[in-house]
């Protein structure tokens, strides 16, 4: 079978036909995602970032593989939902997890709820062509710059005495950026964070004489010889990686490849479980133990954002070694994480591979990651007539 | 060898003698605790944790095993730097993490670094007599149970609309009520705690119709459908139905003996991995799939209180099951975390019982839950003549 053949199979005989019409919330909007093995649902309660995640995914489905008006609708009903029951009336922010009926039970210090809302918005205005949505996503994507760049406004975990930045917000704020100039059209407000990001993942975060990408670091970019700030997330810096990628297919940008390329081959080194297979959800930059309980357990996405990365570096460069990389991820993650009775990934292995939990959702995993790898890994091997 | 023997000797030879003197942190006082497996320091950082409670269980062996001056002196450095150190001027409670020198890290909305100042400073009252002692003593308990017990005082995790009230506040208030009358004299307040927590643990949280020990209930006792509160925790139930078996010890209470009973059983029970040995971390009460992502690992510390209750049944009931019990227990706990090479328990394993993480003592483990299951059992099994 072709690449692309497999990719379209398990997207939408695998990874669609086990959400949908499942998660589908007829009664509130929205939807449910809380789902055991075999689909039934273990907890009616809903993720702010799954909404705005799922209709995002719809929409991008919609506008790429089929105009099919089931899919515009769920996907309406999700940015219904989060506009009208997912917003803290107090401040104007977004909750991270509420009941069915959107009554709200947990809003927390970080803004991520308001970058998934930025890019369901921006794919609902470039299918609708909707004003208002194209409104909305610059209005969220304004609210998470603002909570996560301007010192001060989000409340700190930690006292002030030993600050750091992280990763994250940085490259939520690229590829969030990247999305709505896709959809919306470029400008030179997205273009600044997109410039902006990637200066100072590069800057502050890529460390060469370590071979590394860090997590966190001090606002100047030096590493933190503890605990936390000696922690790795080799799939959450491989995501990076593509994201630079990515801007790199845009630009055409032989800089941004290589640095994209050094971050994929650095973590692939230090992440890939060279005993068991899979990618390690934490690692120590100076190999100390770890103590995040969960470190050396295979968690589904880094999976999912490896094959999009190796994939990608591989269309960039024409580089076999990173062929080589895709199929090696793609022959372990398919036969651990995949269901062959019900569909869908697992999310949640031991480090040896076996089954840790039967979840296919949770308020943490929804129809996000497993699906857009799919998606982008079955483009990419189409216009490599791989 | 006889069980008193074995337990003694991995007391002193095996445990004791893996944190000192090398805990001591002779340039700023107090303890240091985060060891990889040889005892090489891997953070200096401090849990304010294990300054309170490193402390309590150098005084409970000098008031119960010997009174070597270093083990009081050593305990006085950490009751100081929890003092001068741990305390934030602007509200009296105290800090859970900070650096070297005391210089704070982290402060958290619940109060435990109390609970265990209060533990330290009667057992340092009872060793030395000091009237202050005393005083901070009931000062910290008074801080603890009010934080913990006056509505709206703590800072909400969740929003109020499905509150939740836990087993952990409870159990905790229960010990630190206990230890404060073994040392300091039994009084009006102190039992007035014991016997509220003792009511309430077994009116809320002790489900006799689904034999089951809840770890959250709403404030009425009722069970809350959704991931959070189906949450069993099965060693975590096993400690505190030996809290109740050592009140039962006290008072001679057939019905006490009869309530820790059946919270061991039935937490044995759901808690016992029947096919890889071990007990696991989280299960759900209604056997649904679990959110968290370390539930079927295993820790170190509920194994050692598994160790303390299964052998404080048997000598309160004469079952010979608890025995068997805690044999079955001992041999696959101390086969499994145990480290001939360098002494003193691993904390996390996986699954199957092979090492995740070689740490000896982090943020969350330190001198505690393991020398006192040590101490306890040996104390336990010389009574029984074993």
């Amino acid at each position: 079978m072709k690449l692309a053949d497999f990719y379209q199979q398990q997207l939408h005989e695998d990874c669609v036909s086990f959400w949908f019409p499942r998660a589908v919330d007829e009664q509130h909007g929205g939807f449910l995602h809380c789902f055991d093995r075999d689909g039934s649902l273990v907890d009616s309660d809903k993720s702010v970032w799954a909404q705005g995640r799922m209709s995002w995914m719809l929409l991008s489905l919609y506008l790429d593989d089929e105009r099919k008006p089931e899919w515009l609708a769920w996907a309406e009903s999700g940015l219904n939902f989060l506009e009208k029951r997912c917003i803290d009336p107090a401040d104007g922010r977004m909750y991270f997890h509420v009941e069915r009926d959107g009554t709200p039970i947990r809003k927390r210090r970080y803004a991520y709820s308001e970058s998934f809302a930025a890019i369901a918005h921006a794919a609902h205005a470039a299918a609708t062509g909707s004003d208002q949505s194209e409104a909305r996503a610059k209005h969220w994507f304004k609210k998470f710059t603002e909570w996560n760049f301007t010192p001060g406004l989000m409340p700190p975990k930690f006292t002030d005495v030993r600050p750091m930045i992280g990763l994250g917000p940085r490259m939520i704020t690229l590829v969030t950026a990247q999305e709505l100039s896709l959809r919306l059209g470029d400008d030179e407000i997205l273009r600044g964070w997109i410039d902006r990001c990637i200066e100072e993942i590069r800057d502050f975060f890529v460390k060469d004489e370590l071979r590394v990408v860090m997590e966190s670091v001090t606002p100047e970019g030096q590493i933190v010889d503890h605990f936390d700030g000696r922690l790795l997330n080799p799939g959450h810096a491989i995501e990076g990686a593509w994201f630079i990628l990515e801007e790199s297919r845009r630009r055409n940008s032989a800089e941004l490849t290589d640095l994209g390329c050094k971050m994929l081959d650095w973590m692939w080194e230090r992440g890939w479980d060279k005993e068991c297979g899979g990618l390690f959800y934490f690692r120590d930059v100076f190999d100390k133990p770890i103590q995040e309980y969960w470190h050396a357990m295979k968690f589904w996405w880094p999976h999912d954002e490896a094959l999009i990365a190796t994939l990608m570096a591989y269309q960039l460069t024409g580089q076999e070694k990173y062929l080589l990389w895709h199929q090696q991820l793609k022959a372990w993650s398919f036969s651990h994480f995949g269901d062959p009775v019900h569909g869908e990934w697992y999310g949640y292995l031991q480090r040896d591979g076996s089954l840790s939990s039967a979840l296919k959702g949770s308020l943490w995993k929804s129809f996000f990651h497993h699906p857009r790898a799919l998606w982008m890994c079955r483009n990419m091997a189409r216009e490599l007539n791989l």
